[in-house]
């Protein structure tokens, strides 16, 4: 057990898939015309999100996406190849429109809410963002931990509370984003611990570092695991003593929707580092999950492996804010529509395979 | 040159790509609010779509689906593990909505358009099938060439026609899909001779032949080659003996878009086939081709090989009908409205990196 009373809410059932909803998914794919598994994951997509849903019409359509911003004290080491002003900087553009996620977000009709959690620079109130500021940042975990025990538990509770918001504009996915300069860092040294590797094994160019940049963020990360190592006893303290606000938020906000039912597509990077200690912490977390892209950051394959998950896309993205999550949308969408509108053989007369 | 009076039009010239308009759109996604290079296949097929297009703003929005429909008579032989008859059955299911590439078109609101070559069981008139019967299906490779070099000529001209009704539509990508019983195994061979490899290394279970299934198409695949291969002395010569009515209009259609100056949004196996006879009769036409999906069927790898493609989706998927192409759909469209809407560093008051 963690070290500290984690929020109450956390030991709420996971809500259960309906497994009667997969068979019949199931069951109309063979029929339909195609051969027998011709659509691959555009077919498991549709029979997940059925079972998911519990429902004939799996849909995707309405689609909420939350992108929680933070900066990381651990930042101040020279882990990033931009400065920490930026992460204000975004959360204005994010606000004001210009940003990838903003440009994605209007192009797949989402909602997109940005939830402020702490920068060194505040942007102040600004449209479509949430403040819920937990400090100016993270603390420098090569020096301490990077949350108080109250930062993590508002930090959880911010994610929750970001997903209530969604079920009220009766979201069908979401999507957690992240914006943070340096959170590849607490990211990379979260997954670490999880997965007991060094940070040799792991770490990578994040924004653009380049290989000494990645060499000296290898120590950084490594000098953080070394100090924190010893006290680390379950994943929320992992979470606790080397991430960062907007990734204790995603973390809170994937069990969040893992308890109300709602299915998450799963970013890049750092939304699997939250994912990964979710599942940790909750293993029934993991039935909730789709993922959406496959990050070139190299500690992304090793995630995906311990969560054995296969993001339906694989495009080079490194960018953050929910933007592989969102490209993978359409794919939802349109396994839905085979799913929902193809014939079967028998409607179509179509012969069957020999 | 082939044994055969070719159309005149295949030797019209291919039209330029507008490298300044490329120049000027790396120069645009160098500007956005994102680190360099973080949206990676999607800001390169943006810039190719502006330098392709000759634009600013580039846009995928305006979508021709030409679905070619054709029987071959090397199904005969039992390449397939569907019965011949389904090619005519589909023909009226893409044009009753249920099919695959049907729903998809819808979900893309494209322009979707069969066109009917030949099937051995004819449909008839039906709402949205261009009839343009070559005969009731390809003749068996195995005994004598495919297609005469008449039909050979009409297929060709058949695609050009195609992409010109497309034209007319204010076509903006084009999708070229196949539907015929005993195509991969017609394609196979056809890629066979064109890169010079025997039927062993290149076939696959097409729509799902077992291992016993395999064995026997490549044997029946060799055998085509071994009959035709002295005869073959250019690309659309291995197109007349070994393809089919649907490949070879397929050829023409990826001849006339690079001609006329349209991108290409190359499908599977089948079209890439098509795009590989075109390229290697014309080595100008690569400039007009994007590739949407790599299929599993094996051979696909070693045609994309060849053409140094690299497509956008990789989902397991070995349908045809251009279901591959038309997944990636949105990605063009989300790769064109970043390109187009995202701020820049400047615009936003964003820091650049250090």
């Amino acid at each position: 057990m963690t070290t500290f009373k984690i929020p109450n809410w956390l030991n709420a059932p996971i809500h259960s898939i309906d497994e009667q909803a997969r068979n019949a998914a199931l069951t109309r794919q063979s029929q339909l015309t195609k051969p027998p598994g011709a659509l691959s994951q555009l077919e498991d997509v549709a029979v997940q999100l059925a079972a998911m849903q519990g429902t004939k019409q799996p849909s995707a359509d309405n689609l909420s996406i939350v992108v929680f911003a933070a900066d990381h004290g651990i930042a101040a080491e020279g882990t990033s190849a931009f400065p920490q002003a930026v992460t204000g900087e975004m959360v204005k553009n994010f606000a004001s429109g210009g940003a990838a996620i903003s440009v994605m977000a209007r192009y797949l009709k989402a909602q997109l809410e940005v939830v402020n959690l702490g920068c060194i620079n505040d942007p102040g109130e600004l449209p479509g963002v949430v403040n819920c500021i937990l400090g100016a940042g993270s603390a420098n975990a090569t020096r301490e931990p990077a949350l108080t025990t109250q930062q993590l538990s508002n930090a959880l509770n911010a994610g929750r509370a970001a997903v209530q918001r969604a079920q009220q504009q009766q979201c069908e996915i979401f999507i957690g984003g992240d914006m943070g300069i340096g959170n590849t860092a607490s990211a990379t040294a979260v997954i670490c611990a999880l997965l007991d590797q060094p940070a040799a094994s792991l770490t990578g160019p994040g924004t653009g570092l380049d290989a000494t940049g990645v060499s000296r963020k290898v120590q950084i990360i490594q000098g953080a695991l070394n100090l924190h190592r010893p006290h680390i006893n379950d994943p929320l303290e992992a979470l606790r003593r080397l991430g960062g606000f907007e990734i204790a938020a995603l973390t809170g906000a994937f069990i969040a929707c893992a308890q109300a039912g709602l299915p998450v597509l799963v970013d890049g990077f750092i939304a699997s580092c939250a994912a990964l200690v979710a599942t940790q912490q909750i293993p029934a977390v993991r039935d909730w999950l789709l993922f959406g892209h496959h990050s070139v950051e190299p500690g992304h394959t090793r995630v995906l492996d311990a969560m054995q998950a296969k993001p339906l896309l694989n495009l080079g993205l490194r960018l953050g804010e929910g933007s592989g999550a969102a490209a993978a949308v359409p794919l939802l969408r349109l396994a839905c529509a085979l799913h929902n509108e193809m014939a079967t053989f028998a409607e179509a007369g179509v012969s069957d395979a020999h």
